[in-house]
């Protein structure tokens, strides 16, 4: 594996930053309390013990009211809650936090504002998209996007590579586990923290909620992701500012079309050398040859149809 | 291909039924709404035109109230809409259903039942699971299985092989296009109705549709996904009746106990001759010799990361 990534690397060095890969938050698949070993048969109906994660919900207060239950492998609570609340609009750019409140043992997280806080309304109607947000009324969904332009941030196509190779060799849950998504905050060729959760849109809130306490800014920022490009995960990412989002998966019509509609650089179908950029085609700066980027280590392509 | 199917079923042609391999609901790769043509650029500059799968908004009513917009691939609004208030729970049993109505140019559902509705309460409270169950509050949703208990029917691992076989052979928007999931009602070793959506829980929904609409019994079937086995869509399965759930992906550990509980037989990381069962292990039948199923055709494997 270190001599295949020193190869990679070999093909583009002059091109890319020094390799700065530490992470700032990286998957812990070895935490006792996100993985099971589970025993059932296999195919001969010889004994399997196999290791699969966790799933608990955790309730999210904003202030006195419960706004949800999140399925959740639980290890970020205060940042799902942050992050999610920031998402569905329920907390403001300017609003000043005073608290976040995680009991394990009651499974809930209460985030505390200054501002008097009331969602009745907002609660009611729901749309449940490709992702569900839960909260979102597809209304202002939309609305909220009216006038959003993000910064045209010129994006080299050696980071693209660089991300990627780095993201699929780190060790995670998924490698581990299997049944996860991870999404990952990155600055040009640099993946800072990535995040995985059974609910992709858990993945990114925990995102979102880790640059809301950390006060990290967006619009330098890409982030990738495993998981397919449809309307709600451009949606939500323009919302949070960041200005390019890649995935190794494919795209949904609508997710193209808002992501021209913002400003949104859209790359999907990362595989080895390959992609497809479907917005944004004007920013992307070529500073590699393709054909010098390693096809895909078999070993490490992530598994199929894990959903 | 043919080959290759006779030969899969030469192999354990005794154990089978008669291969009945019509689906009553098929994927439609080729219908024109579903997919677009999208033109950017690939990796290395040249223009790239790829066919992407097509999201709309369908906002469903139950009587005069409006519940929730769901983003779909639009190819069954009215079983969408069926499914989903059934498998919300606001749809009983024993409801008179007098109209489904769909108006393609307002994206509408509206069903109508003879029984007076009102979900107010219901509505105000949220539980976003790991695939976002939208409507049902999380403690409704563990109380709405207590005391559920699915039939113990036997399961062929001879069924489950040729299912595999046959639905990852068969023609879909997600070979077509990607970003996609799908689930697939079976009974024994025969697929009947093979549902896409971009969200899974749609895919789910529109089969719960065809099935209310149909009036087909449930404890005979078998519910086949290509996504995980979350404890989300293990509760959904159960309460849809049907005590068999497969996919070709992994498990979560509250997925996994709730299955134990209620009943399910549930069978993951189907690749292959390879699974490994973690519920229901007992009524596993082993009619047919590992050995003898062809490993997977590469072609024919979905896609990694398909999410």
């Amino acid at each position: 594996m270190l001599a295949r990534t020193i190869g990679d690397r070999e093909a583009f060095q002059l091109a890319t930053s020094e390799d700065r890969s530490d992470f700032i938050i990286a998957p812990d698949p070895h935490a006792p309390r996100l993985t099971r070993a589970v025993e059932g048969v296999d195919q001969n109906g010889e004994r399997s013990r196999i290791s699969v994660v966790e799933e608990r919900p955790l309730t999210i207060f904003l202030n006195a009211q419960e706004i949800v239950t999140a399925m959740t492998i639980g290890d970020y609570p205060e940042y799902l809650a942050l992050g999610f609340l920031r998402n569905q609009g329920m907390l403001l750019q300017d609003d000043r936090i005073t608290a976040v409140d995680y009991e394990e043992d009651l499974e809930t997280v209460v985030v505390r504002t200054l501002r008097q806080t009331s969602f009745e309304d907002k609660l009611k109607k729901k749309t449940r998209t490709s992702g569900c947000a839960v909260g979102t009324v597809f209304g202002d969904m939309m609305e909220g996007l009216e006038g959003v332009r993000l910064p045209p941030v010129p994006v080299r196509t050696s980071w693209l590579y660089a991300l990627a190779a780095r993201i699929n060799r780190t060790p995670s849950l998924y490698l581990e586990a299997g049944a996860i998504h991870g999404t990952v905050l990155c600055h040009e060729d640099r993946p800072l923290v990535y995040m995985e959760d059974v609910g992709r849109h858990n993945a990114v809130d925990k995102i979102a909620g880790w640059m809301l306490q950390t006060d990290t800014s967006a619009g330098d920022k890409i982030l990738y992701t495993t998981g397919r490009l449809t309307s709600e995960m451009v949606i939500k990412t323009a919302m949070m500012g960041i200005p390019v989002l890649a995935s190794r998966s494919g795209f949904t019509a609508w997710g193209v079309e808002i992501a021209r509609e913002v400003g949104l650089t859209l790359i999907g179908r990362m595989r080895g050398q390959r992609f497809v950029c479907l917005s944004g085609e004007d920013r992307l700066v070529r500073d590699v040859d393709p054909s010098t980027v390693a096809s895909e280590d078999r070993k490490h392509r992530r598994k199929s149809a894990e959903a």
